[in-house]
């Protein structure tokens, strides 16, 4: 049976080339599954789009454009060193069609690994958001000062969100959050995730971090916590996202981190497809470097 | 185009599964060849060699079982903490086919990342094997003086070796062999290695390391003397035969190395053949942990 999928991305031309490894792992570690990738975005050239499309399409998938004219964020309130887009994630439903009930949102700086079968079909309930937090203690409790009033449970990661459109029609308010940013302009360093935190972490059904938001930084720590149940070997097999958070990105110079042959290991495989379209290489357009 | 290919493996049941993952990784990486396996070997169960020749021709392929029967090295010298076994990729060329020309012989503790083509069809002159060195000059001048009166022009790695058995037929001698093996009994570290060097070095044509015989400890040490060119972007793309070499075995507890994770994924692969075959999930028999 073909179940189609949604899933919703938001990003700039820079992000374009990790973009496409996310979603061929997606793609490679889901064959049962059809997808339609709605890409919510201000400056996609047209080109861009078009090769996007064309890798989505090979993959037996449809790319969905969302260009959002700047007109729509008229009134919102700007952030130094951000721009516009830190909105999108959290107003998408706004701009998705009104018949969704749910849609997966995944940042281009992750690699899917296993089957997202369990969280896509997970019950929400009334929850707005399911995501995973990465709690270390301590910077739950400098996020809850830094965010103070706002009662913060967790401080989650919104790398992974899946979304109950449903009920974000009923409660997000678009007036509420550009009011949030204004007042709270001076205390927010990640906006789109201190937004999500401080009007909606109540709302937000808890994920497992190690298999939905397993952050690539922190595999000794994973393991040691675990008394070493989550080796390498329980990653591979269970780890769902494995999301690359920080500065330090595998497609950049001099990254070092323990996930990096894997994760050239998917570039290669997106960029070339040798094994992503049954057992045929893709055409040669497709396998010089773009972007 | 369907060109049958020559694999050469001599293992022994502790080496099944990451035997598996070499050839799922020769499979995933080489669609578009078909491979003749020729496993020799002395103990391998028959239940153990069938769930092999599923899994090779599940992929296609064919795996053919050369069991050697002791009694063939009645006469071999051996060794203390060695089998007859050493003498098999030496003397493969007798049991294996009389009008076959070349095989490709693979150690298990390989993954192969890239299409063999090149390396197959290598022109091999007179020359009896094609093989890569991992010579540091330090490894070589021991050898030179553990090995001597023999002149060891380069002491090359076993673990791949791109046979030319019309050549071997012509060439090789078993008693040459056996009378070497009596003689340096105990200068010999790495038997098969150390005949293959002593007695025919000359006659090997020289591959390079860094493709055909990637050291997986040895990563920062290749990309420091390229000048940085052989990062790991490279390596995915361009190395042939990544192959682990020493104790620490990607496959055991606590192994650490710098391409832990790409390991596992293949060998998620071998055991689960998510996308081994097409789109379709293998058998549920396959999907268990073997072995």
């Amino acid at each position: 049976m073909i179940i189609v999928t949604n899933i919703l991305v938001t990003l700039n031309s820079t992000y374009l080339r990790p973009l496409k490894v996310m979603l061929q792992s997606l793609f490679l570690n889901n064959p049962h599954r059809t997808f339609k990738v709605f890409m919510m975005h201000t400056d996609i050239k047209t080109e861009e789009f078009h090769s996007l499309e064309q890798f989505v399409q090979a993959n037996g998938s449809e790319l969905v454009n969302i260009q959002v004219d700047g007109k729509h964020f008229e009134e919102a309130p700007i952030l130094k060193h951000y721009t516009k887009e830190m909105y999108y994630r959290l107003l998408a439903f706004k701009f998705l069609p009104k018949e969704m009930d749910r849609i997966l949102y995944l940042d281009p700086d992750i690699l899917v690994l296993n089957s997202i079968d369990e969280i896509y079909e997970l019950d929400l309930g009334e929850h707005l958001y399911a995501a995973a937090c990465h709690d270390k203690t301590s910077i739950k409790e400098i996020n809850q000062i830094r965010l103070s009033p706002y009662e913060i449970d967790a401080y989650y990661n919104s790398g992974v969100l899946l979304m109950n459109l449903k009920e974000q029609r009923k409660v997000i308010n678009e007036d509420e959050i550009f009011k949030f940013v204004e007042e709270n302009k001076k205390k927010l360093i990640l906006p789109d995730q201190d937004i999500l935190n401080a009007l909606y972490s109540k709302y937000i059904k808890n994920l497992e971090e190690t298999i939905y938001n397993y952050d690539a930084r922190y595999y000794n720590y994973y393991k040691l916590m675990s008394n070493h149940k989550m080796d390498m070997d329980y990653v591979i097999h269970h780890t769902v996202f494995l999301h690359f958070c920080g500065k330090k990105k595998p497609w950049k110079q001099n990254y070092n981190g323990r996930f990096h042959a894997l994760y050239k290991h998917y570039d290669k495989m997106a960029f070339r497809g040798a094994y992503a379209i049954g057992q045929e290489i893709m055409q040669p357009s497709l396998r010089s470097k773009p972007i």
